[in-house]
């Protein structure tokens, strides 16, 4: 009895994960710059920090996070390219509403049984995402977990590292009365309220197009998770003063917003000032779910909220076009009101 | 209906969240030095990087881990206290043979239902561990994910981020025939080959004292996977010459020591000379495993191997005196031979 022998039959399967290894190791190279010293591998990845000591006083951001049951939509609709995208956005997303910009990322991947072509899929698209946002995939880790894992079933797991000026490290502090509130919009439920989604559209088809959506449920579920690095980058390098940012994740606008606003300012988002993607419509239709349940678990189309001085709202909206205004900051307790209809 | 009503019906609870939250708060901000400017539950952790600044070349060092079915047995002795700094140990010494000193650390845990008080416990050994090697636990993320994982079991994945000089990065290049193998011993099996394991010991009784370890095999599996940084760190800051340091984890002595051996050198390794710990006779006895296949799949008790001058041997020794010379780098090819009998 061979040593693989024993070890396959006790559920670890050691051949399938160098093969998953060997297909991923070109994607991966393709997110290195010069900082990387390590090859695919290596027991800790290495990365050149040069860049900090130029810098007056670096600091540096980290994020774990996982992209929660939009998993299990995956799984259903056997579809693996996309989901390592929704995580790289996500942890991205939130360490730039801090300011800072990403240096390098780790995944994780795990199941209950290696598949090697599952697990390269799933991982060429963290290195896809990560590549675009000029971050470095360091390293990663693929797990075997029998007895853990629900057959078919995955879990994601991802580290964002970045770096931001101490000066520059965005807190909200400075948002006041006045300041208006705009959105880059999502692309449909990013990666938060998949088990209240799942739940009320279980039994309908997703593999259709549906007639609301212009699309089949599957691929409403499925669109990215946006990355808003590159947009409010290039907002932050041509002079917009940018006084907070929000990225809309669990517990949507109602808790996420309130978090970065001062004492004594309300942010007033009226409906109606963009466009809400329509398959919210239909959750929230068919779940007999009421708005303001809708504004905490969900997005509601509002990815990434940007406060800036008023003054400089047209120069922002001819930096990026698809900005809408969706609201503004205005005197009270330290709150989100949603008004009017979508 | 309210939110929490809807979501908890969708599997999510977020009462439980925010009470773990709560439970875990003072050891995770006991872990934090003045370089960490972020409290619990801000987006991403805030970590100052002044001290890479004082450095000559300063070299991020990152991994990602997880500690494998491990969880398995915590789950069944549920037993939640150790299974964290399992985590966090295992990670640090992935980095600390590359000559790194770990800054700071990010968990995830998840699992099929939330449960605070075990959230909470696992996070407390996380924090513990991070502690006692001078490393803020800088972030993490606790996850519910029903119909993912199998009911009470859980995932647990941590990142580690350290530094080096640039010039001090440790390769294992520098190692040459006469060069002396030392070890510090393992506790057990640490975290690797619970598969195997615990398919061997499954019909026995974990829980009563077993003749052959004098302790139950629940204790003996369950035994913490040690963290070497403090014994190395003091042999590095006293002047040895650390030519390569191995941890020993999934694929055994066999697969990780060759990894930084230079072309042209073998490492012979003499049985007897270090302490194994019973957990393996008795795990090789009931499994009829050949040796081989033993220091392919388990450490053997070689937790950590410490490669240096022969001329520093005794030096060594004085300073860390639970340090057992274990054999010698000779000229061949790329190999480990282990030698003799236990």
């Amino acid at each position: 009895m061979t040593q693989q022998d024993t070890y396959a039959q006790a559920g670890v399967n050691i051949q399938e994960g160098n093969k998953a290894t060997q297909l991923m190791k070109s994607a991966i190279r393709a997110t290195y710059g010069p900082e990387v010293l390590s090859d695919t591998g290596s027991f800790g990845g290495l990365y050149a920090a040069h860049a900090l000591q130029a810098m007056e006083s670096p600091v540096l951001v980290a994020s774990t996070d996982g992209v929660g049951t939009k998993t299990k939509v995956a799984a259903r609709l056997n579809r693996w390219d996309s989901i390592g995208q929704d995580l790289v956005n996500h942890c991205i997303n939130d360490i730039l509403v801090q300011g800072a910009r990403p240096l390098f990322f780790l995944d994780y991947v795990a199941s209950s049984r290696l598949d090697a072509e599952k697990i390269a899929t799933i991982v060429g698209g963290v290195a896809a995402a990560c590549k675009s946002a000029g971050c470095a995939l360091l390293g990663g880790e693929t797990a075997e977990m029998p007895g853990v894992y629900e057959p078919g079933e995955i879990d994601l797991v991802g580290t964002v590292v970045g770096v931001v000026e101490r000066a520059s490290i965005l807190d909200g502090s400075r948002i006041q009365q006045g300041d208006v509130i705009l959105t880059l919009p999502s692309s449909g439920l990013h990666t938060n309220g998949f088990s209240l989604a799942r739940q009320v559209l279980n039994d309908l088809d997703w593999t259709q197009p549906h007639p609301d959506l212009g699309e089949s449920i599957g691929d409403a579920l499925l669109a990215v998770h946006r990355c808003y690095f590159n947009p409010v980058n290039h907002l932050h390098e041509q002079g917009i003063d940018l006084r907070g940012l929000a990225h809309i994740t669990g517990g949507g606008v109602t808790d996420n917003l309130p978090r970065i606003l001062p004492e004594n300012a309300t942010a007033v988002i009226e409906r109606g000032t963009w466009t809400e993607p329509p398959i919210f419509r239909l959750i929230q239709q068919l779940g007999e779910i009421e708005d303001e349940e809708m504004f905490h678990v969900f997005n509601m189309g509002l990815g990434m909220l940007i406060i800036l001085p008023a003054a400089q709202l047209e120069q922002a909206l001819t930096l990026e076009p698809e900005l809408r205004p969706v609201g503004e900051i205005t005197s009270g307790e330290r709150s989100v009101a949603v008004k009017g209809q979508a």
